[in-house]
């Protein structure tokens, strides 16, 4: 049993009316946008509609697709591979081919079913805006425009982003649970960091870490560690050994049923020094900020503002990541941004992540980040709050 | 230290000369095609040329691209987020935006840099055939194809898979380290399974073995259990509490610096039915006569055709998989296929699956997968080979 068992796990997948609900509002706004169907390539838009869930697509062999249509359940196209796992979602209506396929991966299929289910001249939407791309080979693209050539491709991006935005409460629990889950692990480091480990060996303890808390998978595990701050957060870790005076930082997008969770913890070693110290006050600072402002109402240009100004005030020189969080859910990074120019109104029921960070020294950079829902009253902490003064392990 | 660290893994990372082994074949093969660049938007492209590896691709956020000019080196055109970490690759000509970017995240940069390398009217190649798709916002390929009006975007997938599909002896290595510590993970299997654990609690169990034998991280890990066989071999473990009878597959691609191997074991726990047992044995014999026929100058379809007549010698009722294995390396799977309609000569240094599979009885599926490296000599295992009979967990 994990150790985290004694935490009792939301259950896994969704009851059909989940789906349902989400169909609906979809369907809605398809009717007021005049889309007459969506038509959906990537992982996390199957699993959002059909509750498909599986590694699979780490294979980039296959297309996948499904197509909801504005009446009437979700249509999947797949690869024959997938049928009997798509058998056990609630979507009925499931056509397959054997795929890989020499010269029609699916394509003439998948054009038959937009026809009968949206009219040769139907307004088909798909995701093309910011964050998205499109997972089927370009190729195959213009094969399926030149077999409907009276259907108008258009972007659908808002109506996804709508939808995906504003998290159930079935979804917050999971992502509650691997933000408990994590956070648990976090507090484990006196025990699991040490002088003298290498960075590869410091991040491998955590990774077992949280899976024995009980997460699913650890997909996501960035950061490293350098004498009085690190200047990258982004990369793997390394074969250096941490040594006194280090700043390690570890970021984890880790998932249970696949839902992420996305933040970071700071440790310093032996002893750290006044830059670094003061950085990390300062970051801590932000995140207070941004949570004194996080309410329904406020918008992500608010959040960033009220974080950026602590930033500055305490001596930020830049900051490269081009915003101070973001939203988060079945994907480590969603929509909204918290940057200037995102002027996204919070809503009850938005999980975003809380992201200061600055560069405070040349080559030297300090990040924050918690994870939080956005409730009626304000925001509610998903992670165990970071402590207010960096945390020393001896 | 990691149990498999007995086993000497090898560097990480490449020398530049072996990027620049990359670029001279890449150029050449451009050159012979009519190419002024090469426009790459994916994680595995991107690494192929640079050796920028980061999970921050699990951010679907910001597009990031590399363009491959036909003289001198490639150019990156990237988040500003990631400047440092390509700056430690050997690519030199790192040009960076602010992203995410309220409307232009890198458009107007990319096709600056494209005009300049490739000049107004160039001939510019993208992957756009099977197993590829374009990673970036497609109205955003739109703005950079108005950007670009003489410019000609022409599919390059031949070339990029014909510099990816015959591997480096520095690649091998890497394929073979991660192939031998999971094999030895897989020898814990009766100290792992036990009746009575859940699927989920197994796979985790196994999942963690691996990463105590010294592998980066196993981002596949699909399979189930069932009596006297399993129905699918794509879905997530299940709360299913693993019985007297059942059968457990588990399919795993682990990593070591960027390079997976992609195989499966099969088990049986206190008994196993005649059917099963026979089915395994069929899935043996006709992986045994893959290897028979994996020598250079053979094809893919030969491999098919061989696996196949034992299967169907066997008794299988079918297989949904639509091939009997793939290529093999920075991802889980790449071209070939095994498949009657993929004629691809077999080459020295080509990595590839072997992955027989059928339906042995309705529901009822039995896969087998060994990793090999094709050699002047023949095939070379790079996992421990499976054994003859179905192994039973006591």
């Amino acid at each position: 049993m994990p150790e985290g068992a004694g935490r009792t796990p939301p259950p896994r997948g969704f009851p059909d009316s989940e789906f349902e609900a989400r169909l609906e509002r979809a369907q809605a706004l398809m009717a007021r946008d005049g889309f007459a169907a969506l038509l959906l390539t990537t992982e996390v838009e199957l699993r959002y509609f059909s509750g498909f869930l599986t590694q699979f697509w780490q294979s980039p062999t296959r297309p996948w697709f499904l197509v909801v249509p504005l009446r009437g359940k979700p249509v999947a196209v797949i690869p024959e591979i997938g049928a009997e796992a798509m058998g056990r979602t609630w979507v009925e209506d499931i056509r397959t081919w054997s795929a890989p396929h020499p010269d029609d991966d699916g394509v003439t299929l998948l054009a038959a079913m937009l026809s009968e289910l949206a009219g040769a001249g139907g307004r088909i939407g798909l995701a093309m805006a910011r964050e998205t791309h499109l997972r089927m080979p370009l190729a195959d693209f213009e094969r399926l425009r030149r077999a409907l050539p009276a259907a108008e491709f258009a972007d659908a991006t808002a109506i996804l982003r709508r939808l995906r935005q504003v998290k159930s409460e079935r979804e917050i629990a999971k992502i509650a649970h691997v933000c408990a889950l994590v956070s648990e692990a976090f507090a484990d480091a006196p025990r699991l960091f040490f002088e003298g480990q290498s960075e590869i060996e410091a991040f491998r303890a955590f990774k077992m870490a949280c899976l024995r808390r009980g997460v699913d998978d650890v997909p996501y595990l960035v950061g490293g560690a350098g004498p009085g701050g690190y200047g990258d957060i982004i990369s793997p870790p390394s074969e250096r050994a941490l040594a006194a005076g280090d700043v390690l930082i570890l970021d984890t997008g880790s998932v249970f049923d696949g839902y992420f969770c996305d933040f970071d913890r700071n440790f310093a070693f032996g002893q750290a020094d006044d830059a670094v110290r003061r950085a990390y006050a300062v970051a801590y600072r932000a995140t207070e900020a941004g949570l004194a402002v996080a309410l329904p109402g406020a918008t992500c240009a608010d959040l960033f503002r009220a974080m950026q100004a602590v930033l500055e005030a305490g001596g930020a020189l830049g900051n490269d990541v081009g915003r101070l969080g973001h939203g988060l859910g079945s994907q480590l990074t969603e929509w909204p941004s918290h940057a200037a120019w995102d002027e996204t109104p919070l809503e009850p029921g938005m999980v975003l992540t809380l992201e200061p960070g600055m560069s405070f020294a040349p080559g030297r950079v300090m990040v924050h980040e918690e994870n939080i829902v956005i409730r009626e009253s304000g925001p509610e902490l998903l992670t165990r709050r970071a402590p207010p003064e960096l945390p020393v392990v001896a």
